[in-house]
């Protein structure tokens, strides 16, 4: 294997034409293994490999500085970064992160894996280079998904103007993770039909020296524009013309769906591809397609993520001109939603919990402020074992501090529905839902509840002493833990399921007060800023006891979960003996 | 007077183009004496009032929908919009907020204050407008400083994808708050040089059709080409050239200096052009320049409002490129700055409590995350009598919920200096520093504390039975809470200072169970999410009773700061009284 020899990016150097085409085709082979064993994102790795070739052999990492868009593609570059161990070895393949991460290798600078933000950090590089009179190259590398978001615009902007060093690579694939949606897209489109000239050049319009490879996974077409461009003096954009899941003929004609895949999803007995007969995503769906059929006015919107909620094509060819995909570009979604829900029409906008932090100032300004009545969807909020760039634990924070909103937690099918169906009707407030990260569960029986009395907290059980608050996704969690009250000390504890996480049912927590003497509850979240806090300054001035359970303040990164709801006390046993010696306190 | 005929826009259309021309002056006069009285925007309205008469000439308000950027420039929209008297009677300057309110007239669609959201809202009310099968214009007037800003290019992005009607206005009178910075402003620049052409037209290559208008401040050239664009059927932009602070000599020639005013700018004798001797600006500005002059990697960054930090022409010229304004793109400005500190460099980034809010992702992801030794300085934190839409007591629960943040709350210039320096030479976090928004205090003595030793407050008093946290700007208040427990109850109170906003000294807080019944926190800020509740969680399973005083989770609006304080019991009085009610119950 040509692979064999290389350790590190200069080893590139010594190669000939025909061996980095062989090493790119090794790699690719090596990435499809890899990824079908493990899941990871596949598409976009695949087209990127010859350019990840061609910019390790022209530029000279890491005194020439790359910084990597999301870094979902970055899987080439950590196998010619001194980490192909990770994928020649199935041993080794969870080692490193799908993720750039400089506490791995110095040819990574920065923890990325959100969108938008490579010409930002790079700017950032090139103007410490330039303070410190150093010189290298500084390159960023996006895709054209990408730039529909502002911050990569924002960066571009204040690029234009370093007056130095930058190369900006735009990998075109046309695709986001969805096609792209937007008027810059027709431009690219433009320039790459006529190989790179259009009438208006959008990077040019920005001040950009600009330059076209058409054959963006073709390396030496891709090293000839890079030798063109290293050490310039000035910002540049090189546009690249690739194929997302290059060399993979499935990959290639099913470009959304092998963008980021489940494990075996090559394999012929794969169950990757099956789903669950009803989950939360197919109950959505079908709300909102019966509604939708009834009103004209009902849309639904997404940033560019429509799998996270299952909204998959047939759902979106069904709903037609009801349905936007505004492309990467949260904080225009939710000021776009706000303003259909001030003009009449009903909105329902998905948001993944880790992308919505994109938008506090939108849910606040543009959406809270004017108290407009959108309906949003917040998914796989929860403490999980995600890389730490797409941790999914700080939404309650984010959303249910500023005034006006309500949040919502559901806790099985039936409240969800009735939630939505209250959301739909009413006009007086934004309402978000945080959508269970758990697998559906049926009461059996129609919720109906009036949920415009705001802030009434469900009594599920009466018992006495203990009250134990758990929210959302956590209600069995604290299910268990009444049980286990029951078994181990023989005490019989109330059980409440709180539906809303945006105030505190007073009446409610006032009554607790009679014959309880401690409330303990349990969130799916930071602690910090969150839902239990408001319990414990609730209580603050009484003689009840509150104990807070859930994540602490930290940034994890594929801690498995299990591990964490044991360092977090979020097992029933753990609980369970934190009451103990609570209660041995209180009684004093 | 032709005002006294104008009550509704429609009274606009049966004037000849000479009358409009006397009523622009009209116009002109009563927002120049107003603002005078008053303090407010002055430039932006001074240089939109043609426009505005233009637009309400040729359009049918409230049926077409015009939506305002910033909407600091809608005093003339006013005037002709049934709300003149707010400018006619001085006793009346008041009763209209400077923005644009729904509460106010059909003719505000929005409550907006902060920049770039004008073209996503416009977008939103045109789909409404489609889904529902209904026809008007929806018109964005947007100013050129606000199309740094991403959210504008997310709006613009998907706005030319609308596919209908929507005319968006882009205001150029060649400023930000301060000069504009990036590379669209120099597409900008060749366009208004060469009458509207340019090699490569931003607007035309996001796919819009596109009208220059070289006389923006010429209501019949205006007219006119609203007309051409007026029931269009897909999107358009209008580029019009106007003039900041058009008609008024010194507010032309001035135009960052009278972009905002004080009351009495135009006075002789004011003193609304005189600042004090020493306060945190100018501490703030010389320790930069001195390091600055020290290292050459030191660089002070705004995004576009350096004034909030008197960060003057002086200061900028003596920084040179020490000095970067990134334009309206505060998630730039923390991305940026991230890149710089990983890179070497020590950059300190000055934000407003208030535009912070644009950036919690870039926190989180691009700086937090990635622990970059970034020195923030937060502006304006606190409770205020400001517009809803500037409200800037958010920061607490939004930064300092995030991990590795360090967020720091100094008391007086010298804790101020320390914390500057401490900041200065660690490597190690992100550090936010909440710069006082009370005037500037010295203690007179060095503070020698080592912060790097987090977390750890400061003892200024040692009582018994009832300890004062209290944070930041609110010390001078927990010092009277002190001194009337004293007088009132002869009861020897704690008082401490915390310091650190990001973090629980568990020893102190322990060791105040000895001899203390109550804890109350003071923080200048909305309680839910913030300092106090992290004390409640941490005596939650205590005898200790915790009272947290701070804002409600409310948007108020110009609310009196007096008036808001004794509604959040942030009085000496109320305070007291609170403590001596839960004093009573807890030697119960």
């Amino acid at each position: 294997m040509i692979l064999d020899k290389i350790n590190t990016p200069g080893d590139l150097k010594t190669l000939s034409a025909e061996e980095m085409n062989t090493l790119a085709d090794e790699m690719r082979e090596l990435i499809i293994k890899k990824v079908n064993t493990t899941g990871g994102h596949l598409g976009p790795n695949l087209g990127i490999i010859e350019a990840t070739i061609a910019m390790h052999y022209v530029f000279n990492s890491p005194i020439d500085k790359i910084v990597f868009d999301v870094s979902h593609q970055c899987y080439p570059h950590k196998i010619l970064t001194g980490r192909k161990e990770g994928f020649t070895n199935p041993e080794k393949y969870l080692k490193y992160t799908g993720y750039t991460a400089p506490e791995e290798s110095s040819h990574d600078l920065f923890k990325v894996g959100h969108t938008s933000t490579s010409v930002s950090l790079a700017t950032g590089v090139a103007k410490a280079r330039d303070l410190k009179g150093e010189k290298y190259n500084v390159i960023a590398l996006i895709g054209d998904g990408s730039l529909s978001g502002g911050e990569a615009f924002e960066g571009f902007d204040n690029a234009a103007d370093l007056g130095s060093n930058i190369i900006i690579i735009v990998n075109d694939n046309d695709m986001s993770i969805a096609e792209n949606h937007g008027g810059l897209y027709k431009n690219l489109k433009a320039l790459r039909d006529n190989n790179g000239k259009a009438e208006n050049n959008f990077f040019k319009s920005l001040g950009f020296e600009y330059h076209y490879v058409a054959e963006g996974n073709n390396i030496n077409a891709l090293i000839k524009t890079f030798k063109q461009v290293k050490d310039t003096n000035h910002p540049v954009v090189v546009h690249i013309h690739t194929l997302k899941g290059h060399g993979l003929k499935i990959a290639e004609e099913n470009k959304e769906m092998f963008h980021w895949v489940l494990p075996g999803i090559l394999d012929a007995s794969s169950s990757a591809l099956s789903m669950p007969a009803e989950d939360y995503n197919s109950v959505t769906k079908d709300f909102i397609l019966q509604k939708a059929s009834q009103n004209p006015a009902v849309v639904a919107i997404t940033a560019a993520t429509p799998g996270v909620f299952g909204f998959d094509r047939e759902f979106r060819n069904k709903l037609g001109r009801q349905y936007t995909d505004v492309g990467i570009a949260e904080e225009h979604a939710v000021a776009y939603a706000s303003a259909l829900a001030k003009s009449g029409a009903k909105p329902f906008l998905g948001i993944m919990s880790s992308f919505l932090q994109r938008t506090y100032d939108q849910l606040s300004q543009d959406l809270c402020l004017n108290n407009s009545p959108v309906t949003m969807l917040i998914y796989w909020g929860g403490i999980s074992g995600a890389d730490a760039t797409h941790l999914c634990l700080f939404d309650i924070p984010l959303i249910s501090n500023i005034p006006n909103m309500v949040y919502l937690a559901p806790t099985c099918k039936e409240e969800y529905l009735a939630m939505l169906e209250y959301s739909y009707r009413q006009n007086e407030h934004p309402v978000a839902i945080r959508v269970p990260s758990i697998p559906l569960e049926s009461s059996g029986s129609i919720d109906n509840t009036d949920y415009s009395i705001l802030n009434k907290y469900k009594t599920v059980h009466s018992g006495k002493e203990v009250a134990i608050i758990a929210l959302g996704s956590f209600l069995p969690l604290g299910k268990e833990v009444q049980d286990e009250l029951n078994k181990k000390l023989h005490l019989d504890a109330t059980l409440i399921n709180p539906k809303f996480i945006t105030g505190c049912d007073e009446e409610l927590l006032n009554s607790l007060k009679e014959n309880h003497k401690l409330v303990i509850t349990l969130e799916d979240g930071i602690l910090n800023g969150g839902f239990g806090e408001k319990i414990a300054r609730f209580y603050g001035n009484s003689n009840m006891k509150v104990l807070n359970f859930g994540a602490d303040k930290e940034f994890t990164d594929r801690v498995p979960l299990n591990e964490l709801y044991e360092r977090y006390h979020l097992t029933k046993e753990l609980i369970v003996n934190d009451i103990e010696k609570c209660l041995e306190t209180a009684y004093v």
